[in-house]
């Protein structure tokens, strides 16, 4: 069974987007942070990790994509799931009872709607939306309730007050799969690679990002997702993280070639196929 | 004196940048979240706005490009300040006293590596900077720190244990000031507007941005961010948060005018002039 490297505990989104990616059970390495998957993957180096890279509703984890680019470890795939909330307590509370709802920054901010409609409720921000499942289990925490997906509410023995409680339905959650070079190239075996994530830095904005742009768009790239990014360091300078989908991964080849003249410090974080994504 | 809301209590950072901005004392109206600013607003029409947008350490504050997006309140200005944190708790305790160190998301991630050097040290994450100060004072918390601005820790009465503790001493926060229409014009009297903030949707990106980039750059408009931005709702399309510089404002105007047929959804966040930053 593949060991993969999560933020966060058992029941995890981190944990179901890897089962989907891999379309099997995978053994689950819980992390307190995102750093702690590079060390987990440090010290047993076939383990796989799996990282939150963009939300539809909360845009993107940036120190994510920094962790990438420091540890130099390829991304393998991505895949994007669907994220469905729900809120559960200990069995014999109902929703009544709740007088504080605890979860993950991002997860409460996705139900914002349905925490509106528990007026007086206090909200407790909590490092991961299994664990804090796991913190209303293991503490038998009356009147608290946690935001977490059924399969954690099911892991830690709650019972489920509301299902579906975020307040937009197409709700999705982008996560790459990323590891040792040896691992990738297994995990990509026989897949058509189509996609790429690339970090550059452009040496002034004037017109500059408009040439690089041009350069892909003759090469017959798409542009998927760009974001620019103030330099620590050097203030209102910027750098760029780029995804690009091709059909031809030579001509791919040829215009990071084109553009490298253009920019400086270009950096390859991962070329994979697309990802699928998990149903409505 | 102008009244501004910020998100925060006195002695928050987004107060000091406020004074640095207007250059003189203001009365600081304090809000909860960066939604009740534009509630205080509603409220009170002659307030002002202030919130940050982007860090050089975090990233963009996507939630507030999205508030200012709704709330359709122009932006007057930009301020971009550095943020130099201290270590702040109750006369008489020492560093070593220490075991719990509170303070909000952003400025904790700021000071890591401050905080690696207080091994068994507890962080609790806490809504504001001024308010963890604040916290410790009013609830006179033994062996609790905030790290908060020196003047929160000065208005709260704390001691500073230590100065200086972000990891980056280049440590921007770039804070957008806005209100309604009247006031912004006011503000902007015999100001010189050489910068904009914009945001537009793109019905297919390939090749699509690129050209989109070029008639900005034919117009001799400089781009000084660029973010792409899943649409809720439509899945992996994306709208685009642009910033753009000029000289010349009638220029910038035909450039908006020459690139609305290849786009759509275009909107104007503010027209303003570009901001100065606070000293190093």
């Amino acid at each position: 069974m593949r060991r993969v490297a999560i933020q966060g505990g058992l029941g995890a989104y981190h944990g179901i987007a890897a089962e989907n990616f891999f379309e099997e059970e995978v053994e689950i390495v819980p992390c307190i942070t995102f750093r702690d998957i590079f060390t987990a993957i440090k010290k047993e180096p076939n383990t796989i990790g799996i990282m939150a890279i963009e939300n539809t509703i909360a845009g993107s984890l940036l120190g994510n994509y920094e962790l990438l680019k420091e540890n130099k470890l390829p991304i393998a795939g991505e895949f994007k799931q669907r994220i469905s909330h729900c809120l559960a307590a200990l069995p014999g509370q109902t929703i009544h009872d709740i007088k504080e709802v605890e979860s993950h920054p991002i997860a409460l901010m996705q139900c914002t709607n349905f925490l509106d409609t528990l007026p007086g409720v206090r909200i407790i921000e909590h490092e991961d939306t299994a664990l804090a499942a796991k913190d209303v289990a293991e503490k038998r925490l009356q009147a608290t309730a946690a935001i977490c997906s059924v399969r954690a509410a099911e892991i830690y023995g709650l019972n489920i007050l509301a299902r579906g409680i975020e307040t937009n339905k197409h709700n999705f959650t982008r996560f790459l799969i990323f590891g040792n070079k040896w691992i990738v190239q297994e995990i990509q075996q026989n897949e058509v690679i189509n996609k790429s994530s690339i970090v550059f830095t452009l040496p002034h904005t004037e017109g500059s990002l408009s040439k690089v742009l041009s350069v892909f768009s003759f090469y017959g790239i798409s542009l998927t997702k760009i974001q620019s990014l103030p330099i620590v360091g050097r203030e209102w300078e910027y750098q760029f993280y780029v995804d690009l989908k091709f059909s031809d991964l030579e001509r791919y080849h040829q215009s990071l070639d084109a553009i490298r003249p253009l920019i400086s410090e270009l950096k390859t974080l991962g070329e994979y196929p697309e990802g699928r994504q998990s149903e409505l």
